[in-house]
């Protein structure tokens, strides 16, 4: 299943941080990658690193406006939003069919047009919270799980322990 | 199941919108409270207006030290690290029995001491993300995404729409 996380609405400076989690967040969880509206050098740096230390694929892209990337998007729009409706009532559909998946996440404000252009307004939880805390719940639902066990090929790679922290660096062999 | 979330290593301003999406993220996914090291203005007004409007309970309480807190905490004591063991081969453990659980989330650094301390050292995934997402995850798996279906006695209540933005205000009643 192919999943594109696209964040709307990031701010420079501001937004750097929840940017950098939601990038994060995508990559950890099985997304191949990001598309952001605007640049923002904090956010490509940082994900940059991630990428060359830990492992791809994956990308991050940024475009100038989100509707006509939305518009010409091949397959499914799911735009996050505590508004929509509850995540489990249309999992199913969403997962059904063909063609890629792609996931609207927005800062605090959302042009209303996403609402109409996206096949499924979708909330994990109708409380607000955190876009990073729904994304990752998101995809680890769409995933049923299996999206945390991607194997990345990087340099560094953890050697998972009850007590400490063990990191295998392959650069060093 | 009692849950309280402890968020360590915040550092004012810097971690004010991190530690915000955590303390909203226990919250909507079923914590009953939040504690924290130190003091935050900022983060403390952002959680007090979500409990104000959107209900409670839930508590945000600020500490000195984490450690007599972690040692004095009556029953398990679970520390989200990337360097931990997977979630899957001890969320049964975690689940079973009585007391409390505390959900221990670090920012950039966590005290040595912490590893020891914690009864279960989890991994949502061996990948660098969030603690906001990790801790999304890991609560809405520890409740089975029940923690999610909580209801809120608040004065504003979303109505869940597939098209836009409805939401009543009890206030108004």
């Amino acid at each position: 299943m192919r999943v594109v996380v696209l964040r709307l609405g990031h701010r420079p400076q501001r937004d750097r941080r929840i940017t950098t989690h939601v990038a994060l967040v995508a990559r950890a969880f099985g997304a191949e990658g990001m598309v952001m509206v605007g640049e923002d050098k904090g956010v490509k740096g940082s994900v940059e690193r991630v990428v060359e230390r830990w492992g791809g694929p994956f990308y991050l892209e940024s475009i100038r406006a989100p509707i006509p990337y939305i518009k010409g998007w091949k397959g499914k729009v799911v735009h996050l939003t505590m508004y929509g409706v509850p995540m489990g009532t249309v999992m199913g559909e969403i997962k059904a069919g063909e063609g890629g998946i792609l996931v609207v996440v927005g800062a605090e404000k959302v042009p209303r047009e996403v609402y109409g252009l996206a096949d499924y307004n979708v909330a994990v939880g109708n409380q607000p919270h955190s876009e990073v805390g729904a994304l990752a719940v998101f995809l680890d639902r769409l995933f049923q799980g299996a999206g945390l066990d991607r194997e990345f090929q990087g340099r560094l790679k953890i050697l998972p322990d009850p007590r400490g922290k063990r990191v295998l660096d392959l650069g060093l062999q």
